[in-house]
């Protein structure tokens, strides 16, 4: 299939990911399976990849993540800004065995309670109540209910750096957010108004787009990712 | 059809271009179609919105640009980059019409010889030869195989800022680097060894991959964009 294979391609002339984050995706495979858990969760393996390297041309110290899984992509967040002065990774999921192994993880990797705090809870709820702070990227990846109230938190209590941005991920929902009809084969299996809803996400991008404040690119790699900055 | 209203959707969720750039979009496809050039060379609407909010995410000042042909993404890079203290664009293409076409824009906007220099002739030759300076990015956009020797060129003569980047454009070109058996329905069309051919794409990828001195990803959106930069 020459679409896998383009996938491929790009995953071995991009730079590799370091090996930790590489290995982590081994065992998180095998812990999600052994749970009962969907490893197809995780970011794939390019996106970790124009994440970190997103993350250093950006020159990020301070990364907030909403939706941690097993920890892999916030392992590669951690390997993105360590052993910078003031470096920061914020992660939040609710309680669960993947938060026991994602903690676990970042713990063994010498990241948990020194490079990285991490928040047991809902994420909304979370953005509402820890420290202020800014970040200079805040990665959204969980309930896709959530992404609107976690940005209008964001605005309201000022999380986001000056040149910070906000990833929100799976802006595209296969698709589905620009047709879901039956001519998209994903229409069929797709649940509008659940907390994994695109009609959630159509309603985010909307609010982006008509937001004065805001200026953004909807990027078509990977599941679409929705790149917000403040207006400067 | 579902990509197509991918596309669409991404647009207009994504920050309108400037008004001058997109009145230019319809303006060089006239003006291609009268000369008999392809105004599919241009890369298209959500692609220039990408390198646009990319510029000012980076809070690039100079960006120079090997391959303008009617100025399309000449244009977005200085409305990406104009306002700023230093801020140069630097567009290189042959002579031709569609460079008189470009230049004749470029002034008619107030940017030509004040915040843009064009050389007119090959762009590694106008690489090697323009005076140095360092750039925050280097978007390679001409023919295929220059872009190795352009590399080569910029790399010797240090021409890329330490935190810029080279935006290579076409580096799947149209997936045929990964795939060029006839599952791949571009390759009957395709010319490996010619000025365009993917044997050189994939080559400078590979060179890109193998160089220690370099970070990169492979981003695969649009016809994929290989973003490189030094590292740290
Ligand atoms: C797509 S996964 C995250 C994957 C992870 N970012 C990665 O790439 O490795 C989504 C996560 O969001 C979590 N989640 C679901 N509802 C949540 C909520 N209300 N608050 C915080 N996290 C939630 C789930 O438990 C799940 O681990
Ligand atoms: C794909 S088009 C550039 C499109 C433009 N960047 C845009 O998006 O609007 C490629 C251009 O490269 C130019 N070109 C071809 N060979 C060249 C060379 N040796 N040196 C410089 N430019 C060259 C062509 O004349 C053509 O205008």
């Amino acid at each position: 299939h020459v679409t896998e294979a383009v996938h491929e391609y790009s995953i071995a002339h991009s730079t590799p990911l370091p090996e930790v984050v590489e290995q982590h995706r081994a065992r998180s495979i095998d812990f999600a399976n052994r749970v009962g858990m969907d490893p197809g969760m995780m970011v794939n393996t390019l996106q970790a990849q124009f994440m970190l390297f997103l993350a250093k041309l950006i020159g990020a110290k301070k990364v907030l993540e909403v939706g941690t899984f097993t920890g892999y992509s916030a392992l590669a967040w951690a390997e993105a800004i360590k052993g910078q002065e003031g470096a920061k990774l914020v992660c939040c999921d609710i309680p669960g065995p993947h938060t026991e192994f994602a903690k676990a993880t970042l713990l063994e990797a010498g990241f948990l309670n020194k490079l990285v705090t991490f928040f047991e809870g809902d994420g909304v709820e979370t953005l509402q109540s820890l420290p202020v702070d800014q970040f200079d990227i805040i990665f959204l990846d969980a309930n896709k209910d959530g992404y609107l109230p976690a940005l209008k938190t964001i605005l309201s209590r000022n999380l986001l750096s000056a040149r910070g941005i906000v990833v929100a991920d799976n802006a595209l929902k296969q698709g589905l957010v620009a047709d879901a009809t039956d001519k998209n084969p994903h229409a069929a299996n797709s649940n509008p108004g659940g907390v994994m809803g695109y009609e959630h996400i159509d309603e985010f991008n909307k609010f982006v787009r008509d937001n004065e404040q805001l200026e953004q690119v909807l990027l078509p790699a990977f599941d679409g990712l929705n790149i917000i900055r403040l207006k400067q």
